[in-house]
């Protein structure tokens, strides 16, 4: 491993998986993070509650369909309701760079709110920090989420089976592409906003619905919807056969991305989820995704199927109908997208 | 207010308190938040939790008596057993600064993990974010903090009369004196050690002792013990005395505030807190603290007073027998203490 950190440990890709493995792991023991899921059930007394922590480092700050508060909130959400909870409360640090405009940081601390308030979380901590210009960005805030869990199975890469389908909740690579735009560093005009939001009313009915079908579920942030059914495929032993003429994406982020040289596959998702169902309740949980105007063009695109190799793989049915291995990312298509 | 972000906002003083309450108060409404304790208790089903969040962005990252990895551990183990909980788990978010040395990392993690141990609590989830080189100093931890709480009285400034009596449980100061050493920019030579350290053996079993004569505790962080007194005059509706003479101090870390023109009521502790006792009581607290190797220098500071003018202050009784106000900071003594 390299000695020093490069921006591609903070992607999410393998090297993320590396520092994580060589670094954190060797010194810390827990079963919640070994699971290594983005949330961790643990008790309380007689309680199940599930916890997540993420930093948020976005650049920029502010972004069409949101902003770094309105973020934090979404991130944090939709993490603990993939994990099948309620989400209640949340705690909110932040780390502010001297020089900061109040204005902007109000405004951040307004979408944070308002953002709380939709979702239906309390924030009950709170702390600030202030660090010298130079050593810090604006504003990097770190939210932590705790959410109850209602009895019944925690879906889990553990549940998954040949012949279950992959839907993804909506038009893949929105959050990625509009980051790059915003950015501001391309001579390039298009109308892509951020799908940030928060996922409580599209997901937890679902679960309602069918408690049993929904074997798993993941928000598809750093690294994209590859990288989320890379972990399937590793986690679950299968393969996985995606079907690209299937993808749900936006032609402005699908065009940006010829463009760029990039893959929407591996952008950043900040309101659209994968999810991972049996086969037979695959057109019910469709149905009731797409009635949700967060799951309007949800699809289905892929399958779960046999392990071939000596190793489980995620392979991409293109449209000229070749077929390639989709891999995880070493590093990243873009640092700080979230 | 001014326009921008000082470090001052950072202080954990009358400016922090301002920040507090004209940019993020106005915007996020949460009973939890408007009690300003440094954790929040909250109901989950039939239990009953406490959480605490902090950013830690000490400034250098290794010092003596500990690490950043240590402290994020203490200060937040800290913030939950002067709340009466028992700390169970943490989450850590770690941003990291692009080139910052694997080798450092490792050993705060180390550090961190050790601490975890020794302090009883499972890291439940964690998350590392990397940002570009000048954008951010080399590692900000932030923590947060689930404890249970038993059925009881939470200890809390309402709790607090006329005539308790004020202990603080070691020599005041340590954590700020070995800071301003540490950063090396004096040329001055001392053996200072931080206090960091987990205080869950030292404070619960005396909770357990005295639950009703315990009304307050507080970890004296940022701003000092001074600070902490003036929360609690201002609280409690009370004066508070305090006699200098009994101010238990290392004599380096007094020598130090007198060269440097800084008061160690002001200066940081990492493993000292401050007890609001009822006086009854106050001998058998004493000694159960000075049983315990982190409370061997416990010692009686002052007295809950009725208050006199217009508000309630804090007054020292100094050394030559004069009287003044100990008033909250405006600022900070030293940015990014912890």
């Amino acid at each position: 491993m390299s000695e020093k950190i490069t921006l591609g440990h903070g992607s999410g890709g393998k090297l993320t998986e590396r520092l994580i493995n060589e670094v954190f792991k060797p010194h810390i023991h827990s079963s919640a993070l070994d699971e290594a899921d983005d949330a961790a059930v643990v008790t309380l007394g007689k309680e199940r509650l599930v916890t997540t922590t993420d930093g948020f480092t976005v650049r920029p700050l502010f972004f069409p369909g949101g902003d770094i508060g309105k973020l934090a909130v979404c991130g944090t959400v939709n993490d603990l309701v993939v994990c099948g909870a309620v989400p209640r409360y949340l705690t909110a640090g932040f780390i502010i760079e001297e020089g900061f405009e109040m204005k902007k940081l109000s405004k951040i601390v307004e979408s944070f709110s308002q953002e709380c308030q939709r979702a239906g979380v309390e924030v009950v901590a709170a702390d600030t920090k202030v660090v010298e210009r130079g050593k810090g960005d604006g504003v990097f805030i770190t939210v932590t989420g705790i959410g109850s869990l209602s009895p019944g199975p925690i879906p889990g890469a553990g549940l998954i089976a040949e012949g279950d389908v992959v839907i993804v909740s909506g038009e893949i690579g929105d959050h990625g592409a509009a980051i790059v735009l915003a950015r501001g560093e391309l001579n390039i005009q298009a109308d892509i906003s951020s799908d940030c939001a928060s996922l409580n009313d599209l997901v937890l009915p679902l679960l309602e619905q069918s408690p049993e079908a929904v074997k798993f579920m993941r928000d598809a942030t750093r690294g994209g919807v590859a990288t989320v059914l890379n972990e399937v495929s590793s986690k679950s032993g299968h393969n996985v056969l995606l079907v690209e003429d299937d993808m749900p994406v936006k032609p402005a982020v699908d065009g940006l991305c010829e463009m760029l040289g990039m893959s929407p596959w591996y952008l950043a998702n900040e309101g659209t989820i994968v999810l991972i169902v049996a086969k037979a309740a695959a057109p019910s949980v469709l149905k009731k995704l797409r009635s949700h105007a967060l799951g309007k063009n949800a699809a289905m695109i892929g399958e779960i199927c046999e392990a071939t190799g000596d190793q489980p793989r995620v392979y991409l049915q293109t449209r000229s109908r070749g077929k390639r291995i989709l891999d995880s990312l070493v590093s990243d298509q873009l640092p700080r997208i979230c």
